[in-house]
This record gives C-alpha cells, sequence and structure tokens, in this order.
C-alpha cells in the first residue's frame, strides 16, 4: 500500500492529459483527458470577451482551460487509480512552447480581468500564433548586424512562433497590454507557478525559444532588446520576472495550499521545473544518451538528438545544454510534415473511401494505409517534396512549399498517400545525414507521439529509407510520462525518487519487443528514391530555381 | 419543301452521333445519337467471345456497334427533323484514327466470323490501344537507320497507337490473323465501304496515321516493312486494297443498296471519302487558312493549324498536305492535358463538394468551376505540369507525368483544379509559341468540342495566358458538322452543295458572336507563371532532370 506513483501533467495544444505512473517501474496507472473548453482561438475571443474578428494568423488560447485541467483530470486521474494523494511523491508538467502569456505579479493572466479582456494581445498567444513574422524578420535583421551569439545556436533563424516575437508584436501592436503586464512568461512556467505560487523559468523553453544560452550567461544583452524597440531598453530587468532560469527536473517548490486545492493533491508535494512537451517525451523514449534520434511525431514531427558536444549543424534549429537531458546537449531538428499533412490529405477523399472505410469500421487515414501498404517500393510512381508547411529542418525556410511529382490519370488516392509518407521518411533521412555528416552519429531511432500508433506504415517506410530500426516508446502518452518522470526527479532519491533523469528513464522507461527493421531489397529502391528526392530538395530549396518563392509571392499580392 | 440537307457522321469513342445539317446555312436541325453497346473493350471480349482477360493496354471495339449507328441514329435523325431522303443531297462520316481492322476482302471484319472472334487480334483496335508500344519501338528504330522520310514529318517519333504498329503487333502476336485478313483498314474507311460497297482509303488517316505522304509517292517501300517484319514484305500489294488514297471530300461513291437499307437513305446518294474525327471539325469551326489555331477540346485537346507550305517544326507530330483542308499543309499538334486531366481530378473530390452540387443541380465540374473562377491568377499559388498522360506536344515524350508544386497545409481543392486548367492554359500558348518561332503566326484561335462547353473557365484563361482572343466553334457538334460539310463537297455544286471545303465553311460554318478577350493585368501575371512553366517545362521534359523516367522506370519494375 505504500507504492509510490508520480504524477505527468502534459498542457497540449487542445487538451490537458493527467498521468499517473509507478516510479518503481513506470507503470501507467492511470490517465485523464480535459479537452480545452476555447481550443485555439482564431477566429474571434470567445464568450463574448470581444466581436471583432482576429487578425490573420492568430492563434490563441484561454489560460482558464490549463486550469481546469488541474481542476478536472488531476481529480479524475486518482479517482481512477484508486491512488491517495500521500502516495504521490512529485509531480512534473510539460507544455506547448513558445506559449507566451502577460500575467500580473501574482500570475493572474491579464486576459482574465475584465479590463484587458477584450484585448487579443492580452490572451495566450499558441505555439502556432503566426502573426509575429515582421517581428521575427526585425529581431533577426538585428542580431545579424550585430552579430548576437543566439542566432548562430538557431542556425540563423529566430522564428516568428518563439518567445520574443510575440513579445515584440505586442509591444508594437498593443503598447498598452506591454505597460499593464508585469512580467511576460512561458505556459510551461506560468503552469508551475499555479502548483508551487511562485515563478521558477525553465531552461528548455528559455533555451530553445528566448535566446536564453547558459554557457554564455544567459540572454542577450539589454542593447541588444533596446535596439529592437526603445520601450524594450528595461525588458530584462522589469518584465521577466528576475534573469534566473532553472535546470529542467529540479524541484521548483512544493505543491501551495492554492495548488493543493485546486488538483486534491496534498500540499507540499514535490513539483518539477517546467519543460516542453516534446522534450519531455525523450527521456520517456528510453532516449538519454548519444546515437539513438527520437522522434516525436504527431501533426509535425520534432526530432532531438543528444550529444556531449555542441557543434553548428547545418539547419538544425536549436541546440541547446542541459535542455532536454541533463549533461548532454539536446539538438532539436523540426519536421513540418507528419500527420498534419497526411491529415491535409485525408480530409479530403472521395466518398467511395469514407464509405468503405465506415463499413469496414475503419478511420480513412487506416484505409489509406492497407492500399498504401499493399504497394511495393516506387509502385506508386510519384515523388513528393514533404514542405506543405515549409522547411524547418536543413533549408530552414517557412516560404517553400509542397510538390507531387510523377502524377498521371492513373495515378489513385493510395499512390499519392504513399508518396506522402515516402517523402515525409525521405526527409527524416535529410535530417539523420545531416547529423551524420556533423559527425553526430544515429545508430537508430525511437518514435513516439500519435502517428506511430496511428501509421505503422510510415515507421517501416522510414526504417526502409533510412536503413535503420526504428523503436516504439512503449507509453503511448510519452509526453506525459516523461513529465511524471521529472515530479520523480524533482522528488529526489530520500523521497523514494530518482536523482538524475538517466536514473529515471533507466527505471521507467520502456520501448516495445517489437521494431521496425529495414528490408535490404526495399533499402536499395529508397537510394535510388532518395537520390532524386535529394537532387529536388536542392533544386527547389537552394535557390537553384526559386519558383517556389515567386509562386508564394504571387499568391501574397493577389489575394 | 425542296431546302436541301447534308448528313454528318460522327464516330467517336463511346457513341456515334447522325446530325442533320441544312446546306443553304449550316443550321442544324437535328442530331441523334447511339451509344455503343460494347464502348471501349480493355478488361474481357464482350458477349462470350473470350473468357481470357486481354492483355495490358488494350482498347478494343465491336464494329457491330458501328452498324448499328448506321441502323439506329441514322432512321432516328431523319425521323425526328421529318425530312425525306430525297432531300440529302450528300453523306459525310468521320471516325476517330488510328482504329484499325482486319477485314475478309468483302469488308467483313474478321472478329465478325466465328473462328476468329475469341482471337483479341481480330477486333477492331481503338486509337486508344496502347499495347503496340514494342512495335512502335521497332518502327522508329529501323527508320531511324533507312533514315525513313516519314518520321520526319511526324517529329522522329511513329506512336504505338498508329496504324502500322497495330498491325505489326498482330503480325508478331496472331499471325494467324495477319494471314487471314484480306485488308487491314482504317475505321474511318471501313465506314464509308459499308456504305457505298467499295473502299475508298482517305488521305486524312493515310497522312497522319499510316506513313502515306503524298508528296513523296505514297507509303514507304516494300523493303522498311520487309526489314519491320518478313511477313510485311508483300503488305503493300496484298493486304492494303491496294496503293490508292483518295482526298478528303471527294466522292467516293453513291450509298449502295445495301447502304440504302442499312439507313434508310436514298440509294445513290453521294458519300464523301472519310477523315478522321479532330480534322473534320477544323472547316466547321471556319478555319480554313492559316492564322488562326482550331483547338478541338473533348479529353485531350488537338491543336490544328493550317499553312501555304511544309516547315519543319520542333514537337509537332503530324504535317500533312490537303489532309484537313485541301489546299493548305495542316499542321496537327496534340496536348493530352484537358478534359481527362480535369475528369481525373474531379473523380476524386470529397463528400461535401459532392453534395454541395447536388444541392444546387450542378455537376462537380461546374462547382469547381465556379469556385476556381472566384480566384485571381497567381492566387492558388499552385503551378503545375500538364503530362498526366504524357507530353504529346513539342516534347514528344509519353514517359513524362505531371507535377504539382507550391502545395501547403491550406491548398483546397479548387487551387489545385485552377492550376490545373491554367497548367493546360501553359501548354496551349507551348504550343502557340512553337509555330510562332516557326514563323506560323497565330492570330487567335477557336475552340469546339465538349469541353469549351463544359468549361468557360478553361477558355478565359486560355485566353489570358496567351494574350489572344478565343473563339467558340457556334455548333456544338463541330467534328460531325465538318462531316456534313464533307458530304456537301462531295455532292458538288450542281446538286446543290458546293465545289470545295471553302465554299462549304464560308456558308455552313460560324463562330458564336461572343468570344474571350485577354485581360491585360491578368496576361501580366500569367507571363512571370509561364516563364516558371517554361523553365520546369525543359528542366523535366529536356533531360535536365530525367527524373520523370526514373518513377517510371522503377514503377515498371516494381508492379
Amino acid at each position: 500500500m505504500n507504492t509510490k506513483y508520480v504524477l505527468g501533467l502534459d498542457f497540449s495544444t487542445l487538451s490537458g492529459r493527467a498521468l499517473l505512473v509507478r516510479v518503481a517501474d513506470g507503470k501507467e496507472v492511470a490517465s485523464a483527458v480535459h479537452h480545452y473548453a476555447s481550443g485555439v482561438i482564431t477566429h474571434r475571443l470567445p464568450n463574448g470577451a470581444g466581436t471583432a474578428n482576429l487578425p490573420p494568423n492568430f492563434a490563441l488560447q484561454d489560460p482558464k482551460d490549463y486550469l481546469d485541467v488541474l481542476k478536472t483530470a488531476v481529480p479524475a486521474v486518482m479517482q481512477r487509480a484508486g491512488v491517495r494523494p500521500e502516495n504521490i511523491i512529485g509531480i512534473g508538467t510539460c507544455f506547448t512552447a513558445s506559449t507566451l502569456l502577460p500575467v500580473e505579479s501574482d500570475g493572474t493572466p491579464l486576459c482574465l480581468m475584465p479590463q484587458w479582456r477584450s484585448n487579443p494581445h492580452a490572451w495566450v498567444k499558441l505555439w502556432s500564433h503566426r502573426a509575429a513574422q515582421p517581428q521575427a524578420d526585425r529581431i533577426n535583421e538585428v542580431a545579424r548586424q550585430r552579430q548576437e551569439e543566439f542566432l548562430k545556436r538557431y542556425n540563423g533563424r529566430y522564428s516568428a512562433g518563439w518567445f520574443f516575437s510575440k513579445l515584440l508584436e505586442i509591444v508594437e501592436k498593443a503598447p498598452e497590454v506591454y505597460d499593464a503586464a508585469d512580467e511576460f512568461i512561458e505556459a510551461s512556467d506560468w503552469i508551475v507557478w499555479q502548483l508551487v505560487g511562485h515563478s521558477r523559468r525553465n531552461n528548455s523553453a528559455a533555451g530553445y525559444k528566448a535566446m536564453w544560452l547558459k554557457d554564455k550567461g544567459g540572454y542577450p544583452q539589454f542593447d541588444f532588446f533596446k535596439a529592437l524597440h526603445p520601450k524594450l531598453e528595461h525588458l530584462l530587468d522589469e518584465k521577466l520576472g528576475g534573469l534566473e532560469v532553472y535546470e529542467i527536473g529540479a524541484n521548483a517548490g512544493g505543491l501551495s495550499r492554492k495548488g493543493a486545492a485546486l488538483t486534491g493533491l496534498k500540499e507540499g508535494t514535490p513539483v518539477a521545473v517546467g519543460i516542453v512537451d516534446a522534450h519531455a517525451a525523450v527521456p520517456a523514449c528510453g532516449v538519454i544518451e548519444p546515437g539513438r534520434l527520437c522522434m516525436v511525431a504527431g501533426p509535425r514531427i520534432c526530432h532531438v538528438l543528444l550529444a556531449k558536444e555542441r557543434r553548428d549543424i547545418e539547419g538544425v534549429g536549436g541546440c541547446v545544454e542541459d535542455g532536454i537531458v541533463p549533461g548532454t546537449w539536446g539538438y532539436e531538428a523540426g519536421q513540418t510534415s507528419g500527420g498534419e499533412l497526411l491529415g491535409w490529405f485525408c480530409e479530403a477523399l472521395p466518398t467511395e473511401i469514407r464509405l468503405e472505410a465506415e463499413r469496414r469500421r475503419l478511420t480513412v487515414q487506416r484505409l489509406m494505409e492497407e492500399r498504401a501498404g499493399a504497394l511495393k517500393p516506387g509502385q506508386c510512381g510519384v515523388l513528393g517534396l514533404d514542405w506543405w508547411s515549409g522547411n524547418h529542418c536543413v533549408l530552414m525556410d517557412p516560404n517553400l512549399s509542397g510538390m507531387l511529382l510523377g502524377l498521371t490519370t492513373k495515378t489513385e488516392r493510395h499512390d499519392i498517400y504513399r508518396a506522402l509518407i515516402e517523402a515525409t521518411a525521405f526527409g527524416v533521412r535529410k535530417i539523420v545525414e545531416t547529423f551524420t555528416k556533423a559527425g553526430l552519429e544515429v545508430h537508430d531511432m525511437v518514435a513516439c507521439g500519435g502517428l506511430p500508433e496511428q501509421n505503422k506504415l510510415l515507421l517501416q517506410i522510414i526504417s526502409d529509407v533510412t536503413g535503420k530500426p526504428v523503436h516504439v516508446a512503449e507509453s503511448s502518452h510519452a509526453a506525459a510520462h516523461g513529465a511524471a518522470m521529472h515530479g520523480a526527479v524533482a522528488a529526489g532519491k530520500t523521497a523514494g525518487g530518482y536523482p538524475t533523469l538517466q536514473d529515471a528513464a533507466r527505471h521507467m522507461a520502456h520501448v516495445r519487443a517489437d521494431y521496425y527493421r529495414p528490408h535490404k531489397a526495399s533499402h536499395e529502391i529508397y537510394n535510388q528514391l532518395y537520390a532524386e528526392y535529394e537532387k529536388l530538395h536542392d533544386y527547389f530549396g537552394r535557390g537553384v530555381n526559386p519558383v517556389l518563392k515567386t509562386l508564394k509571392r504571387l499568391k501574397t499580392s493577389a489575394a
């Protein structure tokens, strides 16, 4: 009866999950999900907060939805598991990033206050908010001129979706919100604040999204921010809640009385410093050392490789010391193809495919996978470039777009579906080879996230294309599982947890016994197709033929 | 009551049409269609003639279906019009080509004889039959070695779909059929034989499909055929019903007693020499002189330009003296995109589009046209190469395939639909510019066929892309209308017809008053997109990057 558990909380794009995990062996005991009432807010503020349409490329959230996860999913998972609060030795959280919100000095989000409720810039700006592109452009310009070190770490491109792009957007578009806010904070840090009663900013979000370099003394100098905008001269002193940043896995403090009341858990229970959701998943896949690529595959794919040293690698957008697994540098490479691309395709399938799927009680994706899986490598006749949402790794160019080549009047829907999967796998191989060329070996891969469970064909083809084994995480909720492991580290060894994330992983993280092995004959055919992919990758992606930019320019000016 | 009429018969891919036209002004009085019972036979011989599956790429027809057009559509149109047989002064026919059949000396098709009925090679091989590619390859090889003049006229490529490719296929695959046949004949000549009781081979099919060069003494020498296959040494003497070829518009003879019995028309009524269907449509569009491009647009688009002289033009597959309008050289350029490409796309539209089309009582094509038409040039963001069925003009390469570039997760179905239409229009411009560069001016265009009536957006975009006016033929059945005009010429002036096809056209052919004018602003944007199209056209089409061939090779070896 004194079995010890940890609780992992994963705040993802549309819902939050509470997962209860046994500390000794990582067994997942129970899980509960709460779907955000307001979801992703892209057109109009909810609940009468505003009547005007939001500007294009806005993606907001309501922080009340996050609190509702604490209020509903946590008690629900405890009830399902039949576990008593005193048996929970630690809590860990992970969150989408960069997801920014302006708050009062006590942590109250501005958008929950009546006087700010109708101002969109007072709300949570989700990771997928893309309206700050002009601000990102300016940041990149100024950073280039000043040769800021952080720009090198982000491989020359600070993204529109990241912390300071959104913050600069607020300064420029809603200076009154900037003035009113006491702090701007990542949601991954804000949620910890709600639990422990004070802020402990994490080095995962700060390192990957907010220019914070551990080995270079933290954030850029004040004059960089001043050069961006005069109002930002005192940003570092006044609006970031101090300059301290805490290492993931550290104990952020015990659950406050208020946090205990919210969740029904025991006051004082250790809570870990927050972490970016995809990064939490990495140790949950057992990836704690160099050589094994972790693929966190959902709508998009986040590839993480650990290394003992830092290198400049072409087109890898993030490399942070201790940001994913302490003691290593974590390289992050984003691939925009994945579930989003396959979903785009399956949304518009013809009636007879929908009917057959219904009749056979399959999802249309599963039916397409089945048909595409009956084809041999090369048989679909179609080759794709997987840049439907731009290229975020190697080329790092959001203005690129996708291609399908080899279409004939005999091309069927499942031919194209297979080509999209193959293009995704070619994109994976490109990333693997980029690491390999930089001297970081990749022996094999572990996949986690929703996509690997939905799409076995994708994993087999990734294995065939790369010629490497692909493992799958035992957990279906790797991010929440990883967050729970952080909770075990925050609890520490004496409380029954683990001294390090590596120790936690050795006991709590598992991969499935079955894995995907490359077929030699398929690999050889894919070598030929990959050579074609690479040629087109460089032709369209490296400026030999800048037609994709021309198309985007003409589209923009026509709209 | 002595108004004079001519009857045009158009044998197309799935049906035959009888059209009754007033001689004086070309008014279409009545029309009747008979759908072929067996349609296009691609999988198994019909009516228990055979149980085995046909080989791949077979496309056969049953000549009984053609006779049924004579028996049913002709009496039907006469009855509808209330016109007496003696008021029909002439009959003209046109037919798909090259559509080949082996016959007995009296014209009986071998496949209608019990002993040959189960042999697929005894049946009519339709224009779309593509199984004779190896034979076409051999013809091209031998012709190249011997520097045969005809190869130059066909721009270096004799097609798998043409007369002697199919004939060589029979020699090689079914020598017993070759031996048993007294003649091999184009269906356009066979149908005239059924009407007049003797064969009169036409210079349209012979010139465009069967190596017959009027200015070089007709067919190639016997030793060319011998070099193809020993059995073909005596082909010219023994299997073509003599070497005479007759000019289109000429009188093939009066309707025989048997022909009169079949159709209910009057014995002795003049019947014109046959002609290829697309070629019959040209004068029916009023195109009888150089400078105006005729687009016969159905599943594919046949472009015809007339000229006073012959020139070697890159990538134009046919140039025949007097083969379309006597007194001119007719240049034919085939474009494989058209209705087939748009149809391929619309076949697989999602449910909600089908439902909306149903609700609004539109075809899905019309609904897509409406949505695509709401976009401005460049706005769809997608650029295509229109080679879904290969490229038959300029590049003349059936192994090319299509491309879509610029796809994003925000790309909608109507964006792609517009890109397919634009790609088709870019293909048209490429053909126009090919003629222009060779010194053959194109002032404007006239379109006819099913596509222009179904898709007004296509014509507007062709006008915007080329910067030239696009007219539309008054007749919805231009091929049948043109066939009727041939009937009027066969009847001759003394019988109330016309002395020449030009005279017939001046009285009987009309274009609509409304036409499509290029919009200057659209044309300027399309100039930019066309420059991109041309660059990709050469990159993928001229061997800079032969990836399309590689995809085809890998697909073939995987199957």
